[in-house]
């Protein structure tokens, strides 16, 4: 069952991510069609030793593709994803765009790939940070029942996009040097600072950031009625989110009992050993397919909840490898 | 009432900053001594405009002295602390050492300047985080009633020390360049990273620093019945730690009257206007007094509940701002 497959927004951090575990997991693909915007129209990429060209998007450009996997933002997806299932290609779309629409499956393979067996011409691939605290409380949640989550993040500068990694390290080699920087895609200068605002603020003073991690954690759970208060921050990291959890449960577990369901969870790797001073790095994550989780120990607000520390590549598993995983379901 | 003064750890990064606070709130001395280790004796600070040099710690070193800031760690407190005390000091303890003890008050001005009353000879000054902590929640706890506080922190690495700092800087540039770059001061790599361990990790798998948020929290607001649920994690930022905090209250609270409370609250500075994109961030807090409090929503988990984000300066307020502020209460 070999694959045609487009990826929209190749230039990106998640379309370059897309494109290189696409060829490490050897995706059954016989044409790969990378689509860029008129700014980088010049640039290539290598996909098993062949060049490819960046692609303009047009009227019909998905003709002939099986699969089309979206990463170029929200707008782009409501113009575009229609018109790509239209011309017969499942969308796979990493933006927000489709995620809450109750037709559309909201899908981390590893929990609720049931969700695909209707073979939808949609799917959508949820917000990073969301799919790395399912990944780290799904286990715990199937067994106990968690009814509430305070999800505190620490997310990297490269889940802005290319250009504000860029931007951090430019403005990180301006403040060593001592020299003014001014900000341009982050909101501000995010050089050894903290921005605790990700997307929009809404009316009730929660962001979009915020909300995502409520609302979709609740659809990819199946569990309306979880509560989820996200506290979202950009931190001075290249790669990775990180993540405290903690979290009230509906039947009491230990700590041994904790490390036993998650070390047995797909797609978690347990770092918890304090006495070797191991727990959860986003400088050891970056560029590995596991979330890992560690710190655990018993809640001190929750009787008989847990509070664990949790750090993913927000590239891979919180994007283009669970992009990927969604596209290897549906095969 | 001119006082002689002596700061022992007079090179850190605490003692560099009371001697500065001292200063600038022309705090009504005739003598101050600086103490150093072995290593720092050729050193010399300036204090209004005087050449101060560095003398050793030994035998009656603080004979004359009417207070003794100590800002040097555990080990040397609990050694030279009764030695000031019985050479008729007032002793000001920034370490940990006192911090417990039920004969020592452990002080927030602010907020419980009335145990000073009986004129120790000890005060301990708390931990910086705990401090920042205080200062962004007494006021809610004094009129609503905070059951439960899940607090999460990111700590910049002058937390860590002078020395800490350095090593952030260079890490950076080591990272930037594309060096390797071993650390020395810290357990791990900081520069883009997280470490989410501070202090010693207990049997409960709860840092030390996470206890002292609990613990000293209980003592200072005088409320055995708080229950704080901290994870503590260091950042790469150089100054001023943050933190996110969910509040669980007794009386429920709205977002309007907690800016109320907020904003009369001494030492606190509002800084909450979604709509201006006005939040607290530390690259604005370093070298300032006030603790910033924004983001100021209603709680997900606990109904009736708060979240807030909190920065402070944790040199200055979290520190030695708060040590002189005990110093100017006892005079």
């Amino acid at each position: 069952m070999s694959r045609r497959l487009g990826i929209v927004g190749a230039t990106g951090a998640v379309g370059k991510e897309l494109l290189g575990i696409l060829e490490e997991r050897e995706f059954p693909c016989e044409e790969v069609r990378l689509y860029a915007s008129a700014a980088s129209l010049g640039k290539t990429a290598v996909f098993r030793g062949q060049e490819l060209k960046m692609q303009e998007l047009g009227p019909n450009c998905f003709a002939g593709l099986d699969t089309a996997f979206f990463s170029a933002g929200g707008e782009l997806s409501r113009e575009y994803v229609p018109q790509a299932v239209e011309q017969g290609a499942v969308a796979i779309d990493n933006s927000s765009a489709f995620r809450l629409d109750p037709e559309v499956p909201l899908v981390v393979p590893e929990w609720n790939a049931e969700t695909l067996a209707a073979q939808p011409r949609i799917v959508a691939n949820p917000n990073c940070s969301t799919i790395i605290m399912v990944m780290a409380i799904a286990a715990l949640h199937r067994e106990l029942g968690i009814r509430r989550v305070n999800a505190v993040t620490y997310q990297a500068a490269s889940g802005a996009g290319q250009r504000a990694l860029e931007e951090l390290r430019a403005a990180s080699r301006a403040a060593l040097a001592g020299e003014a920087f001014e900000a341009k895609v982050l909101s501000h200068d995010i050089a050894f600072n903290l921005l605790a605002r990700i997307d929009r603020f809404g009316a009730d003073g929660y962001t979009g950031e915020e909300d995502k991690m409520l609302n979709e954690t609740r659809k990819i759970l199946a569990s309306p009625e979880m509560q989820v208060e996200a506290t979202c921050v950009r931190v001075p990291v290249e790669r990775c989110h990180s993540m405290s959890l903690s979290l009230d449960l509906s039947s009491p577990c230990s700590v041994p009992r904790a490390r036993e369901l998650l070390s047995s969870a797909p797609g978690l790797l347990l770092q918890d050993s304090p006495e070797d001073d191991l727990y959860p790095q986003p400088a050891d994550r970056a560029g590995t397919d596991a979330v890992a989780v560690g710190r655990i120990r018993e809640s001190r607000c929750y009787p008989g909840g847990l509070v664990l520390w949790a750090v993913g590549d927000q590239l891979r598993k919180g994007a283009a490898l669970n992009a990927v995983q969604i596209a290897e379901e549906l095969l």
